[in-house]
This record gives structure tokens, C-alpha cells and sequence, in this order.
């Protein structure tokens, strides 16, 4: 059987990304890892971390897996040299071209997953690209209208029905229309890329205490409920909503596939507390198998040795059970 | 020494509020315990329940320490028969004159705390009485204009800045006002109440990432870290504000003697996670201390002996221990 082959962006040069696919490549993973990168930056951050590492050109023909202590290189050179923890606007095509060739890689030269690293969304809009996040980018480089953002740890998996805007939007952006789409896209692929037959989707409220029958919010009553019974109506199996503050209990956490939260600070404070710092982005309805570490650059980590490698671990793991599980 | 004496309501006589009481009064409690509600009602639910009961009539001059299996009885009549899980309007001026009795009893004869059990809302307005919740009641009960809503758990407490408001009325309810007046009573509280020299305090943001420098929003700008800057300088100590998905991590919860979250589902999802159920409600800025329960009236559990009775003995415990460090 033809090994599964990941596509990893190790993301901003000057944080902890190039860091932390270095310490990855120390052990031995059942993939061909192939980073898309500047190899010249990576191997200085190695020997700056005293950790091995061989960079070999990556060759669509050749199916071996690499060993401990190396990776494939798919080079992309950047514009600049590269300072650990000194962000500079000059790269940021670079990383945003590594994100391209993944996408790429994924849509039209049979990869089968892409892993990203952190990018700093700041010094890329710096730079002149205008730049909103992996997720989006991923969505439009792939003709992709309407993405999911999922994030998962032991236990438990949390969607969310809108992501990065201010909490006074949050109200209006709660639609019938939003939550059909959201939900589907959740049921789709809890089926086609986690193998659940009939996923259990667990939904919140936008409430306090989902609402309490209308005397803490009418979104309850006026929109979600309709739109829940609608998709039941669908064959759906869906419960909910339930307020936040009771949802996460074991009882429903045992019995849930994921939990639908309204918004950011809904959903995600519980998935991280729960997962101390090794929690997985992945985003549901593209074309293809995308996860993600679930923090930021660390630019003042960036070669020191300290950057814990929690979360790509296992958004490395978690993108190999999705591959191995379609093949 | 005088022992403690604690006022205890258990709320909804329908719900399972006496039931939790009775299983309380099955141990020994170093305080003494003065029930306040129908002892023919709590005496028909022990029965129910199996459980031993003796209910001695309460006495001021009487300090003696109850003995398992018994409580002392401030005695007041029910409109109307008792049916375990058969919520009754006839019953709702009843429940809150438990409620203005136990106030009056820690304002005017010395108890040194209340415990209250869960009530319903609902049935309470039914009856024809105005009643947003036990906190609001005892603010107005006792001429007290601010009060503030904490949860702790086990290595956790939570304050909320808003509580039980539409979640798209949240922003507009956080001004440099308010926050100004909660964290002083946090503030005071903590020091007063629980005996923290310098209370540290850890504020969450109100947008996802804490508004990520104004592009997620800008009620951190121009409300939020101005407010905490002016509290600074009164020589406050405060953290933040940070995003709420990151500020639950150990090392920073290791710190902090309180976290103060925006609004409802920002900071009790995670609080009642670690809790398991057995979290404490306290109300800060009363002029006594009052503990709850953080559940509802579980009306159909009521008289089945199936209730967990872990809230309220954490609800104890905590009046309890915040009443010794007042003598």
C-alpha cells in the first residue's frame, strides 16, 4: 500500500513553527512528511535547536518514508533571511506561497492531508497580501464557499457556528440559513473523514441558560429551534440547543460527537481547558484533510528549544487517522 | 465560642431542594443549622425518602450543635399541600418569605450566613410576585444597590461582570462603569469575606482573542483596558484583559484568585467542566455572606432519593468556612 503522503506548512519562519516540525521529524511517523519551505531556514533552525536533521527533494515517484531525524522538502524559498523572533514583511508572500503549493498539492498531486504550522496574520497583511486566516484562504484557493471550524482533543470535539467576529455581531450572524449550512457541513464530514455513521451533533444555545424559554433571548425560539427541527425533519440527529453551562457535562460529552457552540468564547474556553495546550484545529468541508496546531507563532520561542510540540503532535497524528481512514 | 449559625432555604418545597437538606442533616456539621421553611413538608419528605429526622423549634438563646439526623425548624406554613415534583403558584409567596425571613434573620439577629436551595423562577412570578432570582432579592431585601455573581469550584473561582441578560445586549452592558464597580466589590470581597490580603484578580476580554488589538473588536480599546488601567492606579491588581480561551490555563489559573468573565457563557461552561456539579454559588457584595447551590429544582427527582446532593454540601462547607474567618 502506497504510504500516506502530508503536506506541512511549518507557517510563519520567524516563530515556533520551523521549531516544532524539527522536533516532529526526531521520531519515526507511518507518513511521508513533506514540508513546504525554505530548507536553508530550516536546517539553520536545527542546528540552532543541536537537532539532526536531512532534507531530501521531495520526489513524487518515490514512496519511501523518511527516517528519524529527516523530512522531505518541497523548497520555496523565502524573500529574506530569516531572524528567530524577529517578524519581517518581506517573507510574507513566502508563507502564504508554502500555503498555496500545499493547497495545491492536496487538490491536484494526490496528497493526502496538509498540516499547518502558525502564521502571523499581522506582518502577512504587512506585506500587502490581504489575509484573513489558513481556514479562508484554504476555502478559496479550493472554490470552497462554506467552511467549519473544528476543534478536537481527547473526548471531545467542538464546532463552532460563527468563529472570528465581535461579539456584538455574534446575534445576527446566528441565521436559519447560517446553521443549515454549518450543520450539514458538520454532518458531512463526521461521516465521510471521522467514519461515524450518524454523527450525534450536541447544540448550544446563544443564551444564558439557552434562553430559558424566551425570558433571556429570543434567537432560541425564533431561530434555532426551527432550524434544528428542520434538519431532524432531514433525518438529523441533533440535540439541543442546551445551555453552555450544562452541555459540557460528562453525560452529554459521552454521548456527542462533537457540541455545535454559537460562537468563540462559547465553545472554545472548555476544548482547551480540557486539553491543556494540545487541542487540534481541523477545518470540515474542503476538498481535503487539513489540521492545525491551536496557537499562535511564539516568535519569542522561536530557537530556543522551549516550544512544546503538543498540539502539532497531534494534529499530525489526527491528520494520519483521517488519511489512513480514506484510503 | 459561639457556634456558627447558618439560615438554610431549600427553595422550591416541589423540587428537590429538601430533599438535599434532609441528606445534609444525615452528618455532622460543625454549625448550627436553622432550616427555614414547612417542618410538616420536610418531615413528609424524610419519610419518603427514608431517612431520619428530628426538627427541633429554632431558639436564640439555644446554642447547641444539632446532632445527625436532625435539624433545627424556623417554622413557615405552606399555603397549600406538598406534591413532590407537582410544581404549585398556591406555594410561590411561601418560598419567598422563606427567602425574606432568612435575610432578615442574618440582617437583624446575628446568623452568620444563608444557604439557599433551588427556586423556580417561573412558578414564583405564577403566584403573582415579581422575582428575577435569590441574588436580586437579597440586593433589594438588604438596600444593597451592586452585587456580584461568583461560582467556585476546587482551584477556581469565576465572577461574571453581566449575568442573566440576551447575549446581544452584553456589549452595550459592559462600561467602564460597571466593570469599575464589580471589581471593586470583587476586590473588597475578597478581601473581607475570604481573607486575600491583595486579591488577584484575572479579567477575560469581551471579543474572541480579547479583540486581537481591535481587529476582533473594539469594547477592549476603548472600555475595557482603560477601566483596568484607572484601577491600577488605586494600586488593584489586575491581569488582562485576555482571551478567554487561553486565560483558563494552569499557569495562569496557579495565580489568579479570581477570574472575572464578561458575560455568563464565557466563564461558566469551564467552571462547572471542573466542577463536575459540585460548584458553590456566592454573592459578593451582600452585607452578609450567602452561598447556593448552582442547580435548578430537578423537580422530577424530587423524593426519589436520586438527587445529587454535592452542590449544596459544597454550598455548606463554603458558608461555613467564610463565616469562621468573620468571628
Amino acid at each position: 500500500m502506497t504510504p500516506i503522503r502530508i503536506a506541512v506548512t511549518p507557517g510563519e519562519p520567524a516563530g515556533i513553527g520551523p521549531d516544532l516540525i524539527i522536533q516532529l521529524a526526531q521520531q519515526q511517523w507511518d507518513a511521508q512528511l513533506v514540508v513546504f519551505c525554505d530548507g536553508t531556514m530550516l536546517k539553520a533552525r536545527a542546528d540552532l535547536l543541536g537537532l539532526p536533521l536531512k532534507l531530501i527533494p521531495f520526489d513524487a515517484e518515490n514512496n519511501a518514508i523518511q527516517a528519524p531525524g529527516s523530512l522531505y522538502l518541497q523548497q520555496i524559498d523565502t524573500a529574506v533571511n530569516v531572524v528567530p523572533g524577529e517578524l519581517d514583511s518581506d517573507n510574507g508572500h513566502y508563507v502564504v506561497e508554502t500555503l498555496r503549493q500545499a493547497c495545491h498539492a492536496n487538490m491536484e498531486q494526490g496528497f493526502d492531508a496538509v498540516v499547518t504550522g502558525p502564521v502571523h496574520k499581522g506582518i502577512i497583511n504587512k506585506a500587502g497580501v490581504s489575509f484573513s486566516g489558513h481556514t479562508e484562504y484554504f476555502a478559496y484557493q479550493s472554490n470552497t464557499i462554506d467552511v467549519v471550524m473544528l476543534l478536537s482533543t481527547e473526548g471531545l470535539n467542538v464546532a463552532l457556528a460563527t468563529t472570528h467576529i465581535p461579539l456584538e455581531y455574534v446575534s445576527k450572524a446566528i441565521t436559519k440559513e447560517r446553521l443549515h449550512k454549518v450543520i450539514h457541513i458538520i454532518n458531512t464530514d463526521l461521516k465521510l473523514k471521522f467514519g461515524i455513521t450518524k454523527p450525534r451533533i450536541y447544540v448550544c444555545g446563544l443564551n444564558p441558560h439557552a434562553g430559558e424559554g424566551g425570558h433571556l433571548g429570543s434567537e432560541e425560539l425564533i431561530t434555532i429551534i426551527p432550524a434544528l427541527d428542520d434538519l431532524r425533519e432531514e433525518g438529523l440527529d441533533l440535540v439541543g440547543p442546551l445551555p453552555a453551562d450544562t452541555i459540557f457535562q460528562p453525560k452529554y460529552l459521552d454521548d456527542a460527537d462533537v457540541v455545535l457552540a454559537m460562537y468563540h468564547d462559547q465553545g472554545l474556553p472548555v476544548l482547551k481547558f480540557k486539553g491543556f495546550g494540545a487541542s487540534v484545529n481541523i477545518t470540515l468541508g474542503l476538498p481535503f484533510i487539513r489540521t492545525s496546531v491551536d496557537h499562535g507563532t511564539a516568535c519569542d520561542l522561536a530557537g530556543t528549544g522551549k516550544a512544546d510540540a503538543g498540539s502539532f503532535t497531534k494534529a499530525m497524528h489526527k491528520a494520519i487517522e483521517l488519511a489512513n481512514r480514506q484510503q
